[in-house]
């Protein structure tokens, strides 16, 4: 357990490249960093849907959230752009077999069950953390702007195709919390 | 919500202040990457906890792991001499209170309870947090060694107090995870 | 006064929390580089005080210009909502026994004697010494916006209530000097 | 060609991975550093060739020296354990890929066969900056550690392995510089 | 050999003054980074410049661009202002002098009289490279602009004296090259 | 006056280049932290001259201190093997004629005398500011080495030649503080 810990440690260290390669400063972002910005917007929407109704295994939701990103430590933080040469189903292959050897040692069907689930987009724990994914990425956008960064336009064009693939309250909640982001991007720009 | 989220990223670029007074670089860790060493350490040990039989409530470690320190983002990482002078009651009431000031416009009276039994240490899964709260500064002041770093010694007359205050098996878990630990520090100075 | 000398160096990594917690990079400023600015500021604006004729102790500007801040190496530069929290008295009686502390060895009465007055503003060197805490304070602010740093509005707050506390000469020369970094400022939105 | 020369000015924020995993700073080398580190070595080795009579087409061997990393802009600095992933058959072609496409805009037969010889290993030329990429990464981790840093013992198992395939003169030249390396490395460790 | 190797290595760390003059953060581009962008920059170029029948040595125009700021890590990356109270021709004389002391172990007299040309600009080569220079520096900026830098104005000024003292065609290709940059930083400018 | 204080905030920024040409990271100490450093040794060095009879105008000392080092923010910080390339009457002139230009909007007289008894080492308080000059340097290099930098020796010869042509009883205390700081270094080698 302990060599995990240590391996999984190094995502403390290892830069977010998609800030670094559009000329922002090293050390902007951290892979566990994001993570935990994932988890905890992971946590604030689970609490919402189930003020909803919505029934859901809040462990699992925050099980996948932490673990999204573990593959990381070994193939490193793949740019959008390396996905186009290896081909997503490599890149998932990769980093399916990476996590697999990371979490050999501790409870290794739970994590990969998890994991596969995730990837897959299956249960509704794990499209929500994928929701929480792109969320926490927009509100990390959002913070480096309105401290003066620019250059980061792409990363808003993921906010216009805004299918979290959710079932209808779900869905609702995802998408106002996206429009409440937008609208602060808006004030930002109209403002200063 | 939005707010929350907007101001909890803080603590993705707070450093640790525990490395910066000791010489280490700016940007050697942030509060937030603790944070999610803190969780992953947590589930971990949860693993394990249940793994011999003792029953945990996993979604509550989790969610007790990332908020411990969400109080940091209006208070700041004071270092531990801090506490010295403005006594550690005052401290805790302080950062209660500023905890209590963030979670005010989401699911207040479940966040409230979580902190209030994380700082009393009450149940089996606030425990638990605390020994990971520790472990992970453990485990990176040894990935800090590995690299070079010195003058950290003080962190590991942490590990000379060894009570974590848990029940027969629980504490044995957490006792030989720190034992691993200290042996690897061990092992790291004897052989370099 | 090794020892002394050994604890203040510590302020040269202390980044001063103001920038990361608005998501500026780490490293941006440290309590060093500032209490530097402030020493220098307090030293010009000395210089022009005596040439209007006021008499002041510029040996005594000096020294509580540089000791102003020797409490954050062991209570942490706490962020501004942190008093809301601790309460500005109890931040003020921390920090006096941190101080106390780490003058314990050298000259500690007239160190004590300089940290009250700045602390109470008592005398006309310590009002200066404050005058020039806030103007570094905007000169830094202005100067990472003209490096294209954003969302530090809220720093420019403090130049609206700009009572200084001086009397007649001594106020005019530091509300025109905050003037000119007003000026300053308007110039850089305007033109660019 | 300004597009071109746009994205390749990414290699100069890119951290070299290798150093954040195992725990050193963000911005210890970039990419770009590292090619320059690269250039400059094989430019010596050149001249050292050549003044023992080897002929080698100078032009090429840097011309290779600059161009061997330009893919890392678009698919990352993939540390050595993802290949083990992806399989290094499935690196290459993918970094063969996004470089065509880099180079569509200039002069692209040129630097496709310059960029497969070097991927080939083909000429005395590629050899000798694969040597070079060698030399240069050995020559920085020596200057970390001089400067404190710990944990890369693992990169100079490269140096274990010592054959760089290039005939007579040539190997012996390459095989001289590593053994001062090595010498440098354990004087290092036996005065200090 | 191995001991230029392991000082040329140091220009890998020397941050470019120009930036953090200007308020940039630390680490923002170091020598060895500009050097690359430099060398690759002559380089493609060079490759212009054959094709439309101009005759050129590519070697010297990649060994001069690789070189040309060696002198750094003996003399400093010193500031434009530097030149003004040292006066020109000293500061020549210093650098020459540095760099023909760090060359005195490898190939003194082939490297001086590049060294010599560059500084010069007496052949075709040279003035490439001091092109390449103003290029590198000039899409530096632009890379740094779009990522939210202010305050850099003065550098743009160097393109509006656009003689870079080159024969017909050559000196065309620069300038088309330039206004391509200008072009993209008018665009930069009006659309965000 | 502001615009002194703008040009003197790039000290804030400006990396001491001796830690970077010696591979730590970007960062590490600017030269206002070591002003600062400067100033606070001179203080209390100032004070303990002082206490044992020797009258000393402290005003003047801390002036010296703080104004010390302003030339860099138009020369830059030359690393030490500059001087060697522009002689030291060269390098004094042209920080002086920087300096000279950089107080032309305050009180000129004053500061170029100041500056000018600094440089030539005249009275009794330029000779403290300069041992404290030396001083803080060692206790940074200490400092350092505590949290783990190596590499760091040739710092330590200025302390083998030990005169800071003083007089009697100040020449003392200024021994004493080096020794101690000697003491403090030994000790860190012996005991890990």
């Amino acid at each position: 357990m302990l060599a995990t810990l240590i391996e999984l440690q190094r995502l403390k260290r290892l830069d977010r490249t998609g800030w670094t390669l559009r000329g922002l400063p090293n050390g902007t972002e951290s892979g566990a960093a994001h993570s935990f910005g994932v988890s905890v917007t992971a946590m604030l929407l689970a609490d919402k849907f189930i003020s909803h109704g919505i029934s859901l295994d809040v462990e699992k939701v925050l099980r996948i959230a932490l673990l999204h990103d573990w593959a990381e430590v070994r193939v490193g933080d793949m740019p959008r752009t390396a996905t186009l040469y290896f081909g997503s189903e490599a890149r998932k292959q990769a980093e399916t077999a990476a996590f697999a050897d990371l979490v050999a040692d501790i409870d290794r069907t739970q994590y990969l069950s998890l994991y596969d689930d995730y990837e897959q987009r299956h249960s509704l724990e794990a499209k929500l953390v994928k929701a929480a994914d792109v969320l926490d990425l927009l509100v990390e956008v959002l913070a480096l702007e309105r401290a003066g960064a620019r250059g980061l336009d792409e990363f808003w064009e993921v906010a216009e195709k805004p299918d979290f693939n959710l079932d209808g309250t779900a869905e609702q909640i995802v998408q106002e919390l996206l429009q409440a982001i937008l609208k602060a991007r808006s004030q930002l720009f109209n403002n200063g």
